[in-house]
């Protein structure tokens, strides 16, 4: 199983690669637009994504597929991701930051707010310091775990030999900053981080 | 000839490029290192770049390779190219997280700041406003350009035929994008953005 944990690569690239791979391939917009649709009282749900995602309708399509009344209302906020980055998640920088991307959403009448990419959630205190605690937040990240443990359940995936798991991470990118990253991400340790060239990925 | 007009990639990858090309290559960190020698008269160098350009060392060895006394104090500032993407270069946001980054330079002594990410010439109003008039910025961009005309200059590479020239840019990522930020950066229309493929380059 290859899960797509990346909001602009589902919302972009999803389709040729469940075409292109032999295994099961899941993303995370399906996910992240069936949890709104069950959090929605009101049919009007907020998506806030990288410009990719934003720019590819992905979140508007799927959320219209499913409810055709639904309407929704989108901003990138691509400082978000660097903002998660550098892990500057609190304070006055990133408040300020959130209220010129959010300002649109206060009057729109959204009651639900999809976090289209993966790096939002950390953000997440704040934004709903500005939004308030009449808007769901919605994970996609959240909504794609419990789709892929349930297809797991479901095709005895599991491995239940009580011992701790072991993961390896294989990275295009740098390492280094993966780890850095990865472990403000995951409030874990990350060790073993292996460096992929993209050519050599097709020998996996 | 092929200009290597990103700091990052002038950082991580001039070398093997000017060995595998068959063309000149200039890369922006040399003429960006000189530039700053020339401005400097204390001779202690700020240096600004992405998280990968200052991890690098690149300006740091350049600087001391022409002159062994240099001082250097570097500082990545990833959240400037999102910034300037953004264009939020002026306002408070970016004046607060200018100030962030740009606090440690403000006791190191630097009395010359290299600019050493092609985004961060348009935060040079906010950069200059925070270090004050004695701190030079010394824009990389700027110096590879003169590098550029004086190597086209030498090899009469110049079409002086009187016509306007004609600018095809080939671009690996959203072609959309780069006509929207390329135009921020050169103040003028980007008519012809071609997409390619990297798996395709070697045909060029």
């Amino acid at each position: 199983m290859i899960v797509v944990a990346c909001n602009t690569a589902s919302s972009v690239a999803l389709e040729m690669l469940e075409n292109e791979l032999p295994v099961p391939v899941l993303g995370v917009v399906k996910p992240g637009a069936m949890s709104a649709l069950k959090a929605t009282r009101n049919g009007i749900i907020g998506i806030i994504g990288t410009s990719a995602t934003v720019a590819s309708g992905s979140y508007q399509r799927e959320l219209v597929r499913i409810n055709p009344n639904i309407k929704s209302v989108s901003a990138a906020c691509p400082l978000f991701v660097s903002l998660a980055e550098e892990g500057w998640v609190s304070g006055p920088v990133v408040k300020m930051v959130a209220e010129k991307y959010l300002d649109e959403f206060q009057k729109s009448g959204i009651d639900t707010l999809i976090l289209g990419c993966t790096h939002y959630p950390l953000l997440r205190a704040v934004i709903n310091e500005i939004l308030g605690d009449k808007v769901v937040l919605v994970d996609s990240a959240e909504a794609a775990v419990r789709g892929v443990f349930e297809l797991l359940e479901r095709e005895n995936g599991f491995k239940r030999d009580g011992k701790k798991p072991h993961h390896k991470f294989y990275v295009s990118d740098s390492p280094d900053r993966f780890r850095k990253v990865g472990e403000r991400f995951l409030s874990e340790p990350i060790d073993e981080v292996l460096k992929v060239a993209l050519e050599d990925v097709s020998s996996f």
